[in-house]
């Protein structure tokens, strides 16, 4: 347990031993006065591709924090390959979706304005920090890529051809997720949750159209969004993905 | 959709074509003054046990609003029978635990207070209300029992012997949650989630001695408490309950 209650931070720097990492405003206030970090203290440091480090803390300043890498505490690994693309909610429960989309290990996070869509914007660095976050916190290798959001006639033409789009349908004409899943097991994916309002006739029509688009089912009540979202990625890490 | 967007009530009290409810105080002004419904409006009320039915908005008063019941709209169906008990977490947490839980369909909520566990109380009656108001929307016929708060100590001599205990282990020593689910999946059933500190050294070895309890992992990410919740609920009704 004690590594696990060791400081963890993403820095978009290189890593590697006897490297400096220079901690600024934010990141440095976080570390030394709301986590009272001091000199001498180790901290665990990733960046999305050099694996974890054990860094020590070299030095403290007004405004910065200077740390020293010392060794690789674990070796990059692969990412489950698995998206999320989401029609944008109310803040609290975005925040939700990006959270705990990150700590279901997806891999790209998309928001998605379709027609219902009900939220006006997206705050895309409050995403990219909670999501930053929650990667910490989770003890994940790397941040999910928040992606700009894009209207839904952009997303049906962007999303690529190879890659499975299982729709999330709450009107009960989907297969059920976990037989999808399974079959597909083996395939690059990614997910579609509508906004609560549901798609509009004729982005289900657009959808149809798409080869790559399968319908599916998440059981019998009517999950809220950012419900769907998640019990999507949990199906597919515990049937297809690093959960096994 | 538009049975969808009628309002659903839940009402203890006995529902038959032509019986009358009325209903008072909180849930007459939701339903007058928020809901903005007036005599003559239909809505859908179910009290649990007799299924769902159509009631027809009858008058309204001041403080009461009174509905005469219809016909009956769907016929009560048996609930998946999964138990949720869980260390009880902070305010916004603990929420999003009882919403999410009784939309995926648990029958049971058990706040357990364990060694460990940072909460300090809990109210039962919002708790209460929340698993009322998603049953209420997600369209579920029942909403789950919210139990009293109970010590660890008292939990595992409660628990019915003959229900399989599977406890959230995130110390990687777990079984995988889709295996052990698959194996059980024809037997009662229920998940014990820890607090964000763990459960106590003590308490694993006290679990260790139950015959019904089985350690499931949730992959190799730290999960924070409410999303293993959700997570193993998602995997239960995924595999062995009522999304099959």
């Amino acid at each position: 347990m004690s590594d696990r209650r060791r400081l963890r931070l993403f820095v978009d720097l290189p890593l590697e031993p006897g490297s400096a990492v220079v901690l600024h405003d934010d990141q440095a206030h976080y570390v030394v006065h709301v986590m009272r970090q001091a000199v001498g203290n180790e901290v665990l440091l990733f960046n999305g591709r050099d694996g974890e480090w054990l860094a020590g803390i070299a030095a403290v300043s007004k405004k910065a924090c200077r740390l020293e890498v010392k060794a690789q505490f674990k070796p990059q690994a692969p990412d489950a390959d698995v998206w999320l693309a989401f029609a944008p909610i109310k803040k609290a429960r975005i925040d939700m979706v990006i959270e705990k989309a990150t700590e279901l290990g997806a891999s790209v996070l998309w928001p998605v304005f379709t027609q219902h869509t009900n939220a006006e914007r997206i705050n895309l660095d409050r995403l990219r920090a909670t999501a930053v976050e929650a990667a910490e916190q989770c003890e994940r290798l790397t941040v999910p890529e928040v992606r700009e959001a894009i209207t839904f006639e952009k997303f049906v033409t962007a999303w690529p051809t190879d890659r499975c789009l299982f729709v999330l349908d709450e009107t009960g004409k989907g297969r059920p997720l976990s037989t999808v899943v399974v079959e597909t097991a083996s395939r690059p994916c990614g997910f579609l949750v509508g906004p609560e309002g549901g798609f509009a006739q004729s982005e289900l029509d657009a959808l149809a159209q798409l080869p790559f688009v399968t319908r599916v089912g998440l059981g019998p009540r009517i999950l809220r969004a950012e419900t769907a979202a998640l019990a999507a990625l949990v199906c597919w890490q515990s049937l297809a993905g690093d959960w096994k």
